[in-house]
């Protein structure tokens, strides 16, 4: 199995910590215990584009979510956050459609969500409390809630664990392509498998602007230590990328960990659980990026020697949001002046003196000035798919942080100034 | 004379407060005391292109400065900032230059600087630390250093009371269109004059994101009130106002006094000089984002009914960086959802189930809910020039802030995109 060093074992960080996994197919059920079910119910216009899914553990599973910080919430996000509190962190389920965000929909939304987990229950044979919700598309207006309701019985009726790659097509809404990914961890306890699937937000109809994430795992994970897990993997992962620094109504993410393999996570096992979540999620996230609205290419930006970590997110976080390096990106223009320009008005403090720049591992800026006789090297870096950013601010700290973002390029301003109506 | 109401007077903030005011011509050399000399040095290649301006007080004036507050800060920068302190507020003279930043120049650019004032001040007679510096264009080039010098002495032998609108082309990057204003306000002391003439960013050649503003006035006004004056009316106009959210290296505004009118500025006519501060000033921000890169509209976001003018400040800041808020405004669409989550995700705390959006004057979101009959006729709004986004947040607290941007086009892309070396 291949060797997958984490996120946090940053040469000069932490201590390197590896755990053995390797990719296997099936997605999101791809761990044992887990079904899914994927329809066609008309919430989308087109009669071949899956709609809606129904993700269902075999018994109660262990579950944790992360909700948009949005203060704008949609209707599901509220009812999920409510039902996972009821049920103490145990979920059977979680239903999800597509095409439309329930989102800015008042009272009526709220009970259509409701009702939405209420059905999944009655089929399931559960509680409403252990039934989460989802739903991506557009805001402001209400779901046919007739046809969801026979689209959860008939998705529930071909609950099946090769269902992955339907159900990770049902969540897209105008995404360019279907996300999923799964690993099997060894571990000293035994093997335990994680899968994920992902939509990101490919606006080609305004207003769909959603990030909907989902992983499930055979492990035995108490709901506390699968929260804080999933708070870990996607601080770096899910909450370390931006398309355009738009944080939505609807954005979710969500884990359930059935425990069917029968690995208990425990001292020894949690690294491996926490690398195993980093390594999906990183995967789905990274493919969120290369998905987005009128993306050419993926743009990884790397700050090190920051002061502290939260200092290195904000400077890359900063460059990965300046349309002025993204257009420059987009460009293949190797222009060190505006990734400096963004680092200083960031309001991280630091030496511009003791910073440097390099693109695609050619240094462009050191202690304050230009190595321009390089620029041609970082252009041809930058005419490829994959670009890399790598900034040191010279803080003596020591630590790094990484934000994936796209390139901004004419086509994201054709896509979301199009005329709606 | 026009009334002209200041923005500190919208209805439920402040008491309103008028001045009589007019407009005048001869821009930043309309008030008394003032001479400004443009030539063509040869920073820029055109030959027919003015890249060099001297604006000089015929005794010494009052100044104060805003600086930008990127860490990454253009020799120029900090040329004038130690200028003016040395010389305790008082100058004789601003030397800008066009066509090159002086940023991210190391040594030799803090040399350079110090000697355009060094030249200037031997030329006019004064001391170096009463000439101020400002440099726009590329970074990380160095000054054409013979060039400057010989422009320098050139311009200073074409100093005219006339030459305000050449002084207003000789700053322009690649601004679509020269900005200068200026008014005549009367006071129960007299008339006393402002004028002002500022740059955008217009950058068609990459890396040329600079504000630069001007303001000069014949009114007496010690250093210290000048400067309050000056943070005052720039809060509202020149620092409300954004067209891509970069913040650069050389952002500066400068405003001098000479007290040429005989006016002396107390307590009584303080006002009016805000107020007229504020009436150019307004005039020359809007007039950068009017000419914005790739810019075909101007939007004004007000958000009102906030707690704090803080509040409403954020809140209009977040919404007008909003690229899909942007984008939609550029296709004519009246997506009032995409406001909603851009205030939603700005750090601001208010309900949303109180909060109303107006675009062009028509309700489109109320209480939680749509009004989506009323988007045909917000469409229509959107179609013109000059739009319009009400914002309240019903927090009751009735304050409210505007903030001026622009739409993002494709030719935004295209301009900062385009392939530098």
């Amino acid at each position: 199995m291949a060797e997958v060093r984490s996120v946090e074992s940053r040469p000069g960080t932490r201590a390197v910590r590896r755990a053995a996994m390797a990719p296997v197919g099936g997605g999101i059920t791809a761990p044992r215990g887990f079904t899914a079910g994927a329809v066609h119910c008309g919430i989308k216009a087109s009669p071949e584009a899956l709609d809606l899914v129904v993700l269902a553990a075999d018994t109660p599973a262990s579950a944790a979510a992360l909700f948009t910080t949005n203060l704008a919430q949609a209707a599901p996000v509220v009812v999920s956050r409510q039902h996972l509190e009821r049920a103490k962190g145990q979920a059977r389920a979680v239903v999800v459609n597509s095409g439309c965000a329930n989102a800015c929909t008042g009272a009526q939304g709220m009970a259509d969500a409701t009702r939405m987990a209420e059905e999944t229950a009655a089929a399931l044979g559960c509680a409403p409390d252990e039934v989460l919700v989802a739903s991506t598309g557009v805001i402001g207006v209400a779901l046919k809630m007739d046809r969801v309701m026979l689209g959860i019985r008939a998705a529930i009726g071909r609950l099946s664990r090769d269902a992955g790659a339907e159900a990770a097509r049902a969540i897209m809404t105008t995404d360019p392509f279907p996300k999923d990914h799964a690993v099997a961890v060894d571990t000293p306890r035994g093997r335990f498998t994680i899968g994920g699937m992902a939509k990101g937000s490919g606006m080609i109809e305004p207003n769909m602007a959603t990030m909907l994430g989902f992983l499930t795992t055979d492990a035995e994970v108490p709901p506390a230590l699968l929260r804080r897990a999933l708070q870990i993997s996607a601080r770096d992962t899910f909450n370390a990328i931006t398309v355009d620094g738009e944080c939505s109504t609807n954005d979710s993410l969500f884990a359930l960990a059935s425990g069917a393999s029968g690995v208990v996570v425990d001292e020894d096992t949690y690294p491996a659980l926490v690398e195993g979540l980093l390594a999906v999620s990183r995967e789905l996230a990274v493919a969120i990026v290369r998905g987005g609205e009128g993306a050419t290419k993926v743009i990884a930006v790397t700050v090190a020697d920051a002061r502290t970590v939260e200092d290195a997110r904000q400077v890359a976080r900063t460059i990965a949001n300046s349309p002025l390096v993204k257009t420059a990106v987009h460009g293949a223009d190797p222009n060190w002046g505006r990734i400096v320009a963004a680092a200083g008005r960031s309001g991280v403090a630091f030496d511009v003196n003791r910073m440097t720049v390099h693109v695609g591992g050619t240094l462009l800026f050191e202690r304050g000035l230009p190595h321009d006789d390089a620029a041609p090297r970082a252009a041809e870096h930058l005419q490829g798919k994959a670009v890399q950013i790598d900034v040191s601010l010279g803080s003596g700290g020591g630590v790094a942080a990484t934000i994936w973002t796209c390139d901004l390029s004419a086509e994201y301003v054709r896509i979301n100034g199009e005329y709606r109506t």
